[in-house]
Parts: structure tokens; C-alpha cells; sequence
């Protein structure tokens, strides 16, 4: 396999509800990756949505969006992984051009959420006939493991209200962010009011709009296109059992679990080497569950890294260092985008006042329903050198 | 990139109505696959469906699949083109194995078109605000070509007719065919209802269900599996403007054209190398465009080769050789895998009644929307040698 570099970044400032049309704000990100690349065109476009379909009415996105982006006549796919397609999209980009199909490819990432009622469009991605039929929904789920993990492990009640105070603070400078303006505390997270108990609103990631990009190039031709890229050292995809009913153990999520241990093999790094670690808060139990999945925590211990100020921008696992899922927000498709955009700028040394002391490796996990499939993602700044 | 072949395939019988369920329906194919290759675990497995989304109320279908089927944890990942997403999961599955990330993936398209009403969701594959907004639908635009084709060439009444006489001649003897029963004459096409004018009901493929499935594995371990391995070639997809008014020329397929002479020169070959052509004749017009746009014939011939019989099973160019999308039937994200399963029969000198004398090179191409995606994937027989 051809080592691959990302090359550009193109992201939008995330919105509760932009003017601008879907096809639009996905053009935006697409052109703006490719004026960062220094490229007019590219091989191959990949986009990554979760609701259009259901939403704007609207399949065969990736066509629609080269076309719009003037890209017409390129390789154009649409993929998804549920709430995780934005990572699939980045998957599929670096598999065209690590097989040498491609040189240069574009994955993007859109959503836009504010066109309906998303929630249920969200629950598509639990299981229909034996979930969904039963009123089980993503949220509904989120909150049945975070009662069980507060049964299990009785952790202190504001045990996980961390996690979104973490994200909100780094929100503040990212100027992509949707909660720029509003730094809260634990006692805001525990006084806000139930969604599905025990999930609290400032539990959850808001429904909004947004787009990112990124353009990936070989990476012994990477330095043609930019001084700084970043390596993107591995791409993995593993899947646990598909409802949580049917899984033995519903607190430690397995497909993460697997699939960070697929990444780091693939990269040839052991998990003490990640400086940084974009995790897919869409609920903060979630955020707990996946630093214990990986092995940042012992099982019931996630929580502590929060409380204790570990995922801070000087902790020891540093995540959401901009803002996360919780605070930059969570336009599905458009996640995994934005935060690979945002490990480019950690890892190239351009994220301002959140820039983190010299990092030289970051991990992006993306989540498809509640744990079900989990896409794991592993960067190099600039100065990597691999092992050979 | 590693060459690749296909090592195992499985298809189900296109029924109008399928009384099992989507998951089922697809798990069924997925295992057919794995028998026929002789394995029983894969590293991924790639979805191709258009519909589910919007029939079943189902989205992350590719790790419902991969779990329903025995396969939880495997890489599980959601693909699609429109109606060509069966092409795009072949597709995936393609770059995976090429690129050395997966040693065996399945490549899975399943389609349930009877829970509901299929065509409003189809036309999903348009521009919803500029096409589907305006009361446009794939037959309608499909019947604006045809008639378009008529006002431009003049060809005889009855010249399209052909290639629908050609596909249900040609799923007379394919067990998996929906159209097993009813081999027609033109003059039983010109005496259909109209759909939508020009357009009859015999010009257009039916709403039906369906599953099929490959495996595909390293050329150079193939034959650990199977005596008879068929190799991918070359895969390439190309997208033309979006929408057909924005086409300068919109009877000229340029995706089509631009597809095939991009798989021809990843494959090293030449167009006269080609034995026959499993194309998307979702609606005659579309045959008749596709043979034209890749080259078989010269602008405003393509029906000549269909009424000429050179379509048929000894003449120049095979088409639908066991029933193609009209009479094998068009579960639209399980076409693709249905045509690449029928390309490996003919292949190996398994396809029984129609099996056509020694093919070597086999084109399959898969439309999304009215030509604006198109995916070309190239076959070769177990006795290729590639040029090196």
C-alpha cells in the first residue's frame, strides 16, 4: 500500500441553521480543501452523509456535489456507516489512493439538519424491525448504557458532566465552532433538563449543519502540494453485534476496542504513542466508554481522565481538542471530516489557542449507531519518519 | 495494486415479492458466497442497496448484513451510486483487496423494492430541487431520451423492441431470472401499455426483489480457493454532468464512454477484446445509449446491433446474456452483483443453455441516475495471463 498524506483542508463554520442549500455548503468545503491543496481538480470525490435521503429528498450525493463543485466528470461514491459516515468517506479516499487508483482524492462530509425533524431519521440507524419498532432510538440508547454504567460502576453523579464542560472550553477559539459563546459548568450539565433520563441536554451534541473536506495525495508526492502534510498512517473498520440486546457485554464497546487495535497495527504503534485522541462524544458516555474501550482507562474509570482533568489540552489524553462533537457540534455526515481537519491543524502546528505542546500522533474514532461500527483513523505530523 | 479475483459467488431467485425480509434476503447471498468460495469468515464486507432507506426504514445496512449473516466484527461498510450501487460496493471491495488492506471481502447488494412503492424513492437518484421539484422521474427521463433518439435518428417504430426480446429470450434458462416464462416479440412490446411515452412497459425492467454476493480475494492466492478463479481487471467509475439539462450533448453518455476507456486502459486492453457486455438496460433507450457511448457502435446504431441479432448469445456483441436488468429482473442495488455473478458463469463454462462459445474478456457497466454515474468493471476467464 502507497503511504498517504492529507494535503488540504477545507471546513465551514458549523451552524443550528445555515441559509445555504446542502449541495452548497458541501461545495464550499470541497473548494476550499482544494484551494488549501493548491488543486483544481482530482481524481476521485467521496462524500460521506447520513440524512439527505431523508431530509432534502436527496440521493446520489456525491455526484451532485462534484457537479456543483465543478468537478464534474470525476469518480464520484456515496458512503456511509450510519452515524459514522464521514469516517467512510475518509476510508474510502485513503483506500483509492493507498491502492494507487487515485492520486489525488477528496472526501467530504455534509449535513444538514436543520431541513426536518432529524431524530428519527437518526434511529435509522439502530435496527428497524427489532429497535425501532420496540421506541428505541439513539439517544434512548445512549441513556440506557449510561444507566447501566452509573448502576455498574456508581461513579459520582456529575461523574461524566466533564466531558461536556472539557468541550465547551475548547469550543471557545475554534471559530468553526457552533458553542463559541457558551463555556458552562458541571452544575449547568446537571441542571439542564432531561432528554432521555439519565441523558441530559448538555449530555448530548446539537442538531445542526455543517460540511468539511480534506484532499489526500501520496504521500512521496505530498510536499509538490503543501509544507505541511500529515500522514495518514492507518484506516480501520471493525463491527460489533448489531443491537446491544444481543451483546454480552453492552459496557465495553468491542468494535472500538478492535478496531483501534486493527489501526495501531496497521501504523505499527502502540497506544502510548497517541499524543491526542478525536473521540465521537455525541453523548458524554459515549466519550467514557471509548477511552475505556481503546485502553486510555481501566473499565469504570474513563470518567476519572475527565473529573481529573486528563482530557484537557495539558491532560494525558487530550480529546475534543477544539470542541469535539459536543461543542464544535455534530453535522453527522460532516463529523469525522471536521475533525480530521482539526487534527491537521493540531498536528501542523496552526490551532491557535488550543494548540496542543507538540504532538506528533493523533487517533479519530467515528461511531455508526451505538457502538455498532467503529472506523478508526491514525495521523503523523509533518516530521513523521516511518519505521521501516 | 494486487491483482484481484473473484472466488466465489451467490445469488437468490428475483421474485416480484420475496416473503423473507431485506437482512435476510442479503444474508442468504452472503452466505451462498462464502460456500461457493469455501470460507467462512472474510476481513470485509462492502453494501450496495438504494432503497432500504426509505422501503425499510433502515440505514447501516452493511453491519446489519455482516451480523445477520454470521460476520459480526468484520469491516462493514454502506455504499452506494444511486442505482449503480451494487457497482460501487464491487467497487469498494475491489480497492480493499487491491490495496492489500483486506485479504477476502464480500461485495453484498440487496434490494426490496416490494415493501412499498419504489418509484417516488427512485427518482431520488435526481436533483430533488431542480429535476424531482419539477415532476421529473428516472422513466420520465429516460422516455425524453428515447424520444429525443427518435427525433434525432429516425430509427424504424419497432428498433428498440429488440433488446427487450433479447433479455427475455436470454432469462429463459436462468434459474435466478424473474422472467423465466415469458420469452415476448416486438410486437408484444409495441402493444404494451405506454409508462410513460415513448416508453411501454416492455421497454423498462421491473420492480422485483433480490440478493447477490462475491467474494473476492488476491489474484495469487485464488486458487487456494477455487479451480476456477475470474479476475477483476480494472474497476473505474466516471460521472458526467448531473443533471441532463445541463448536458451539451445529453443523447452521448460521456460517463459511459469516459468509464469504459478508463477500465480498458487500467486493464491494458482494447475495446475489440471485449466478448460481451452485461450493461444496465434498465429501460431499452439505455442499452441502446450505453452500446453507442462505450463504442460498439456508431452514433444512432446501437439498435441496429439488436435488431440485427448481434446482441444475441452468437452475435458480435452479448448482451444481457442471461436476462440482463429487463427479464433477469433490476433489484437495483443487487443488480451489479447479479450481472458480476453471471459474468463469472459465463466465464467459467457455467452458464448452461446460454453459455456462449469461449469468452475470455467480459465489461460489465452499471448506471447511476440517467447516466450520470457510471461504474465499468473488466472481467477475464481462469486461464488469463496478464501482459506484464
Amino acid at each position: 500500500m502507497r503511504p498517504v498524506c492529507i494535503i488540504g483542508i477545507g471546513q465551514i463554520p458549523v451552524c443550528r441553521r445555515h441559509t445555504a442549500g446542502l449541495r452548497t455548503l458541501a461545495a464550499q468545503a470541497v473548494r476550499l480543501a482544494l484551494r488549501d491543496a493548491g488543486v483544481e481538480q482530482v481524481d476521485a470525490l467521496y462524500a460521506g452523509n447520513m440524512l439527505a435521503d431523508e431530509l432534502q429528498n436527496q440521493k446520489h450525493l456525491a455526484a451532485l456535489i462534484a457537479d456543483e463543485s465543478g468537478l464534474a466528470g470525476v469518480e464520484a461514491v456515496d458512503v456511509s456507516a450510519a452515524t459514522a459516515a464521514g469516517a467512510a468517506a475518509l476510508r474510502l479516499a485513503y483506500l483509492a489512493v493507498s491502492s494507487g487508483e487515485a492520486d489525488l482524492a477528496v472526501a467530504v462530509g455534509v449535513e444538514k439538519m436543520s431541513d426536518g425533524i432529524a431524530t428519527p431519521a437518526l434511529a435509522k440507524a439502530l435496527d428497524a424491525e427489532r429497535e425501532v419498532a420496540d421506541g428505541k432510538t439513539l439517544v434512548g440508547q445512549n441513556a440506557w448504557l449510561m444507566a447501566r454504567y452509573f448502576e455498574t460502576y456508581r461513579p459520582p453523579a456529575d461523574a461524566l458532566a466533564y466531558f461536556s464542560v472539557n468541550a465547551h472550553a475548547n469550543a471557545q477559539h475554534n471559530p468553526y465552532a457552533l458553542f463559541r459563546d457558551r463555556p458552562i459548568t458541571p452544575a449547568d450539565v446537571l441542571a439542564s433538563r432531561f432528554i432521555v433520563p439519565p441523558i441530559r441536554l448538555l449530555d448530548c451534541s446539537p442538531i445542526c449543519d455543517g460540511a468539511a473536506a480534506v484532499v489526500l495525495a501520496p504521500a512521496d508526492r505530498a510536499r509538490e502540494y503543501t509544507a505541511h502534510p500529515v500522514h495518514l498512517l492507518a484506516s480501520s473498520v471493525a463491527t460489533d453485534r448489531f443491537r446491544l440486546d444481543d451483546r454480552a457485554d453492552p459496557l465495553f464497546l468491542t468494535a472500538a476496542h478492535h478496531s483501534a487495535r486493527l489501526a495501531l497495527q496497521r501504523a505499527g504503534l502502540e497506544l502510548r504513542d497517541v499524543d491526542f485522541f478525536e473521540l465521537h462524544d455525541a453523548f458524554s458516555i459515549m466519550a467514557c466508554l471509548l477511552l475505556e474501550a481503546v485502553g486510555f482507562a481501566e473499565r469504570g474509570q474513563g470518567w476519572k481522565l475527565a473529573v481529573e482533568g486528563e482530557i484537557g489540552l495539558c491532560g494525558r489524553v487530550p480529546i475534543a481538542t477544539l470542541g469535539g462533537l459536543k461543542a464544535r457540534g455534530h453535522p453527522i455526515g460532516a463529523t469525522a471530516l471536521y475533525q480530521t481537519c482539526e487534527i491537521v491543524l493540531q498536528l501542523t502546528g496552526r490551532a491557535g489557542l488550543n494548540q496542543l505542546a507538540d504532538p506528533h500522533i493523533a487517533m479519530l474514532q467515528s461511531v455508526g449507531g451505538v457502538g455498532t461500527t467503529v472506523l478508526t483513523h491514525l495521523f503523523a505530523g509533518p516530521d513523521h519518519r516511518p519505521v521501516l
